[in-house]
């Protein structure tokens, strides 16, 4: 054991931080610890009772820097000396304004009761307007990079984010000394070092290789204000990821029981970094992220523009490669949602008295039904449809209700919609030019087996899964483990450690060609709908949304 | 007291019957008793466990005669010799085989696993391929009372309902003696007179004032082997409703305690009986009966074709007019529907903490929202749309849902669905050149003061309140008054008997012209939807239908 190497990967999720302690050869993982943030996401108030609109999705950083604090590691007996390097990968895009001292905005007393002083969380989704600003400015000016980012700016990312703060709270955009992704800002704290991650600036903050970020000229015409937006608020190097951004600084190595100077990865994006941890090396392959969101990944030889994918960044996912990004902006959320909100007590009795998980018992339930079989069809916009269409503004809908519709009928219906989700996304790719030929997935999801045959059903493909219950801390430790480097007992490229690192389960999920055909129809229909309201022909889930902001 | 006249109403519903005892000369109401059917409505199986179709809706007869035996109503010091009549409305069209001796199929143990043998419950829908049939047989052959039933013979009504039980057992359609109404077939139990209802006949039946039946030829053309149904099958003599039946024979006579001999009331459909006892006298008046479904009634000295509506019956509502009856195939039951599938535990617990009912505690949750503040949008379809498509192939619609949607935003969205359906129908009338300027209301649904305001809001129209919770059993006692007559203390016409028995709640709804604005926007909505999956443009719930009953 004492001549082992190990590296720590943390996963900083929507609801938890996740850390896994991995041995460096073998890819077995050894120790881990999941921190749920006592926070989690405050989408109805501040701690301080403040009211927040609709749409709104903050994060308080206590609960990261708590999260470092539970990741001492020191079970399986590992000694400190054996971790060579840590990877750290964080949801996108997460952003905060900190002080000149790069302290966040809401530490201060005298800002905690601003919204705008806290963390803006991925699924924050009222900067809509400012997005629909950008992309006419960008559209107008011809700018160059719209296309590499499906022809939209999401709301979801760093500059709409910025947009609404300086258009809401002008006095808190004054004061922040920076904005910063959170992945960025914990690196920032672990190292001293200020590195902005190639990924996160890449995917999220319209950041191009060789290029860099949008000119003066663009920010100028969104608003004067924002001119020198850049040098004034992003300032920082931005480095590519696979580097070491800096070594564990004395207090921080106290803190998680690890030496100083320990090396430290520049920060992943959440789903980016489960990309090597299902072994997905080159091109054809799609690894799928299947948490409470899914993002759709996969490489390419060829730079294509892709409607509606959320980005394309050279060397963004695997170096050497165009990095292709999508997404559906909730999955797992819409599940969480229907069985916080619409599960009678009758089912929690029964989950209740026979030892299961709630969704485990829908999932039996939803298992014992045929493809179609409910009589319901869904769309999966719950939080909005992030691919194909880059539109916040839609909403969730649900279709074929009769008086004896029951809840795992509405629970297999809303996991089918997103099945069809997933796959407007891959004939999205494939109709660009882009070849999708193998399914590997991880994350939660993969745990629920009916759902993973539907999406094999639906897809008509066969999908692999990672064997790691924790793609996303594996990928983070696989990243520490380059930043330790070869000659520490580490990797000289992410590339080089997949193959000791990263592993599949036995099991993988093939489409069965009964169900292909059922599931064919109800796509079909799916589009329909998709089309319908997604497109414009009819906007009633933008009316509602007009009408729910004026009541 | 013992100088005092009284009449029994027997209201036969979907889940129970309900017996009401009524002071003749001052609608006073001394004595009630509600029995809930211990078998309510069979859905999924028989009592013997064998399995049922989707669409199926069933009784059991027994539970009629034991709603007789627990009416025995003797609290409040009432003699029997004071009560001078009886009357009783039913549901409709619930109708069952029996044979040469008045049985009921379902009561021999030889045939009671067969599910035709059974009652079938104005709610089955499984007679949807019949009704097609039925509609096209009767447009090819250019039947004239076609147009005066909205267009279509809905498959809740008698002659579907009988050719599904030819088309599928026909062994039972040959064991039948006769097919009856319940509640004929409950005056028939009582009084050993089988006097058919002109009310049940002509809005159920095809049955038309001065015509009869359909022709002997168009049963012919429907299926050859129908070709004598009325004469071999339908035997007894149609009467108007208002008249007497016969006595109570002296079995049933000691069976619910009153005297042989007292009058029994030709039965009234259950949402018909409530019109007088809701005060409507004449044309002008919506009278809704708001319970499980939904009926809307109105008088007119014209007889028009109102595209969608249910019939027009001469003398079928008030003698003297042209009645027209539309509605709505689920109202209450689909806020039922979402009670039992759809609310979580942290409500139910919360009602019984503060002693609530469920949807008492939903109604308050709900009525503190403002119109359009759920952001969510229904078509109230969970049973088909019976006004204005008569149409029970579609099925429910929401949408809107974001990932902070709750339960109340939802229970709140569906009962605005049906106030939109409401409209429609409302609109169908005034375009059809039926005017509606009053509304009156009566039923269960009254109870809920935000389903009302909403209701008022959505019409832009004051909504009057019957006084009597029990406004079927009022009307059925109003009509039991009548078939005693004047000479014995009651009435010669229920236009006599409706000063005198019905009255009015105080406390009205009148719209709020805030909401109705808002409600004008998020009807024209509701239309778009209703047009779209209700009008063919898209018909994902046809295909879904389909897909569920091959799965």
């Amino acid at each position: 054991m004492t001549d082992r190497k190990f590296s720590l990967g943390i996963d900083f999720g929507t609801e938890s931080g996740r850390a896994l302690l991995v041995d460096v050869a073998t890819g077995e993982e050894v120790a881990t610890e999941v921190y749920e943030y006592p926070h989690g996401v405050m989408d109805r108030e501040l701690p301080d009772g403040t009211k927040l609109d609709p749409d709104w999705a903050l994060q308080h950083p206590q609960d990261y820097l708590d999260t470092l604090r539970h990741t001492v590691l020191q079970k399986g007996g590992v000694k400190p000396e054996q971790v060579i390097g840590i990877g750290i990968d964080f949801t996108s895009c997460t952003m905060l304004p900190i002080d000149a001292q790069d302290r966040p905005l809401c530490f201060d007393p005298e800002l905690q009761h601003r919204p705008h002083a806290w963390v803006k969380l991925w699924k924050h989704h009222a900067a809509e307007p400012e997005a629909n600003k950008l992309k006419e400015v960008a559209e107008a000016r011809g700018e160059d990079w719209l296309k590499y980012y499906g022809g939209k700016i999401s709301s979801e990312w760093l500059v709409p984010k910025i947009m609404q703060i300086l258009d809401e709270d002008p006095e808190l955009y004054e004061r922040a000394d920076r904005f910063i992704e959170a992945g960025d800002w914990v690196v920032l704290q672990l190292t001293g070092q200020e590195k902005r991650s190639s990924c996160h600036a890449g995917y999220k903050a319209i950041w191009q290789k060789g290029v860099g970020y949008p000119s003066k000229e663009f920010f100028k015409a969104l608003d004067p204000r924002l001119e020198n937006l850049v040098e004034e608020k992003l300032r920082g190097e931005v480095v590519p990821i696979g580097q070491k951004a800096g070594g564990l600084t004395p207090e921080m190595a106290e803190m998680v029981g690890l030496l100083p100077g320990t090396p430290v990865a520049v920060s992943v994006i959440d789903a980016h970094v489960g990309v090597p941890a299902t072994g997905v090396d080159g091109p054809g392959k799609m690894a799928l992220i299947m948490g409470t969101s899914t993002c759709h990944m996969i490489v390419s030889d060829k730079k294509l523009p892709i409607e509606g994918i959320s980005g394309v960044v050279e060397d963004g996912i695997l170096p050497g490669f165009f990095g292709y990004e999508a997404g559906q902006a909730a999955v797992g959320d819409i599940f969480a949602w229907f069985v916080r909100n619409a599960v009678p007590p009758a089912y929690h009795d029964e989950a209740k008295r026979r030892g299961l998980d709630l969704h485990a018992l829908l999932e039996e339930k939803a298992a014992a039904l045929k493809p179609g079989q409910s009589g319901l069809l869904a769309l999966d916009w719950w939080n909005g449809c992030r691919s194909t269409l880059i539109d916040y503004d839609l909403s969730g809908l649900l279709l074929g209700m009769t008086l004896t519709t029951t809840p795992e009928e509405i629970y297999r219906a809303l996991i089918e919609a997103t099945a069809f989700g997933t796959r407007v996304i891959v004939d999205a790719f494939v109709n660009g030019g882009v070849p999708v030929e193998e399914f590997y997935a991880c994350g939660g999801l993969t745990k629920n087996r009916m759902l993973m045959q539907i999406y094999a059903d639906v897809l008509g493909k066969e999908i692999k899964i990672a064997r790691s219950d924790l793609a996303g801390a594996l990928g983070a430790a696989m990243y520490g483990a380059v930043a330790a480097g070869k000659s520490a007992g580490g990797y000289d490229s992410i590339k080089e450690a997949i193959p000791h690192m990263a592993h599949l389960r036995d099991e993988s999920f093939k489409p069965n060609a009964e169900n292909q055909k059922i599931y064919d129809q109800l796509f079909a229909e799916y589009v329909k709908l998709y089309d319908h309201f997604g497109r414009g022909a009819n906007d009633v889930m933008k009316v509602l949304r007009r009408l729910r902001a004026g009541a």
